[in-house]
């Protein structure tokens, strides 16, 4: 049986990009079980897809392979990489830093190839969508069983590009994070984990102080969303351990005006 | 082989909601097919997405495990349920009524357990998100083929949360129904069967008024979408028995301004 | 094991009219891959889908089934129609033109049936939806690996439908194209090929004013996104072999302001 392949892009579902990275995929393993983690990130946010990626893996059967198309460089130097990291994750996208979350998480990168084989990527090449003539048979070859070594070129790990997450600054009763992605239902995700609150003395305040550029709100520190009433805001530990603003039933994000990378100033 | 579970939610497929549960199912059943029937149920819309679960269930295969969450009191004292009903369909989601159409469609409920065995519940369980560490890990090892009974605290029926239908009020020459839903299409599904046309004595027109809280129209009574002229009204029976109002090839919905749970009444 | 089905549709992902289909066909055939290579088509675009559809065939395994449902004309007399291609590929959608692009690749149709077998169609056939009760079922029983000519009445391939792709208009200087689609990204694909270039003398050219209905614009002749500063101009040929017209992380269509089926001049 194939391994399944769990992907996320920025590449949307309206047009036909994903799914004719599926077919590719199932051209190759045919009992590949292929999982769209979400295709719904911001176009070229590369930081956020490999923010998901790296979470969602650890969910996904042990064996999976992680996809990752987020690509504003394809068709320049930058290489199509295919990694196994040293926990023996096997990931696959560009090297603009998408899969670096993922292998940092699992401790490293073992070995690296570009993806270069002949007898692997499809020609001829689109010089705008790799996508579907490089990473994806690439994934799906791994899903088949095949040893990553033979889908190119060996490349020194310290070739590989990774990305920066920013750190919320912390002092004394105040942080100051950043707006990491708004969810569906208008949840706003902070670059800030409780172990900043903490350091800034502010975890065991029942209501904290949230400001964005131009709007503010009073939120109850709560743990589920109903603790507050609809419409109030709360803020809570989200389902990946950062901080997140939410309103009860409401939206926070179309309240407070903010969008990705906005900053937030959490104080008393 | 692993059974199909068929899934509803309001989570959206922006995010990495869905896909997230998708991996946990697959790693729990690693041949499962997971069937998204719709993540786009308007956010805590219960009812809908009742609806939309019990509608389907009956065109997936015989054996499928029914997955519904859609689950604004998360992290409160709602229990987290997987149920099996007297036609032999298992049902997991929340006990908020999401499930309930489904079992009422197949005579009610057998047995029914709180999920909550600690070889099933992914830990920590996060109080924002039961649907990555409750709901898909129960649904996963029911597709595996583990026994119901195994998931948790067996619990008495009569603690199961059911949704209240509206019904349309009807009287001679009148019926006054609900939005339910509308399409994509902007086509605008009412709680109105043709039933309730017959007791009011408009089954027999050929025309009836349509009229909204702001707009009204005269809508053909048809059978197929193309009967009437292109940006013409129509009313017909829908996939589901609904009656419908369209506008062929134009968005009824829009001009008529309306919205899910806005009144309507047809009338001569 | 059953073959794959490649499902191109109209019918958005919000609501349940795709899911109900993936159900229908892992009923018929369980361990069927169904690829989703997009549903976000254009309400009632025929000439968009049967694009799609074809472009995206040849990237699936080779005995995929393309299963297409964009179908203004349900419930009228226009036939619901599986075919097999020259080539081998089994087809199935309504007959309007949907599945012609697919079949003129594989030079053409080497039988057809109309779906009309009692054991095939689900009963009772909503009128509104023959996606549910007509096209998934007959795609289901392919990927099951029955016969085609099981699943009607035979008919003849005189009767079959097809779209017209309409040419642009080439003269010394100048070519006058249309707008096929606008992408998640805002990427703007004509109907116009490099061969058009090249008979108008416009080839050798590094940069090409793109004229719109409202808006104008110096484009460069790339090969790549990159290779345009952030928020430039640039044609190129994209992964379909069509010219494209993007602004590297901007998006096109937003400034040009033009829609699917607008002109788009292309000169010196």
């Amino acid at each position: 049986m194939s391994r399944a392949v769990v992907f996320v892009s920025d590449l949307g579902l309206r047009d036909e990009f994903v799914g004719v990275c599926h077919a590719v995929v199932v051209r190759v393993a045919p009992d590949a079980h292929v999982i769209d983690i979400s295709h719904g990130i911001a176009p070229h946010d590369i930081r956020a897809g490999a923010l998901v990626l790296a979470q969602c893996l650890r969910y996904a059967p042990e064996d999976a392979i992680g996809l990752g198309i987020i690509d504003p460089g394809v068709g320049t130097e930058r290489l199509a990489i295919a990694i196994e990291t040293e926990a023996g994750h096997l990931l696959v996208g560009p090297n603009n830093g998408l899969l670096s979350i993922a292998w940092r998480a699992d401790g490293g990168v073992r070995r690296a190839v570009a993806i270069d084989a002949p007898d692997v990527v499809l020609q001829p090449v689109s010089e705008v969508f790799h996508g579907r003539d490089v990473f994806a048979p690439a994934a799906g070859h791994l899903a088949a069983g095949r040893d990553l070594a033979t889908l190119g070129t060996p490349i020194d790990t310290d070739r590989l590009v990774e990305v920066v997450m920013g750190e919320p600054q912390v002092e004394q009763g105040k942080v100051v994070g950043e707006v990491l992605d708004v969810d569906r239902f208008g949840n706003i995700r902070l670059n800030v984990r409780l172990e900043h609150l903490r350091v800034a003395g502010l975890d065991g305040e029942t209501v904290l102080q949230v400001t964005a550029t131009g709007q503010a709100a009073s939120a109850r520190r709560i743990v589920s969303y109903s603790e507050v009433e609809i419409g109030a805001y709360g803020i809570l530990v989200d389902a990946w351990g950062w901080m997140a603003i939410i309103r009860y039933e409401a939206n926070a994000c179309a309240d407070l005006g903010v969008r990705t990378g906005d900053p937030i100033w959490l104080t008393t």
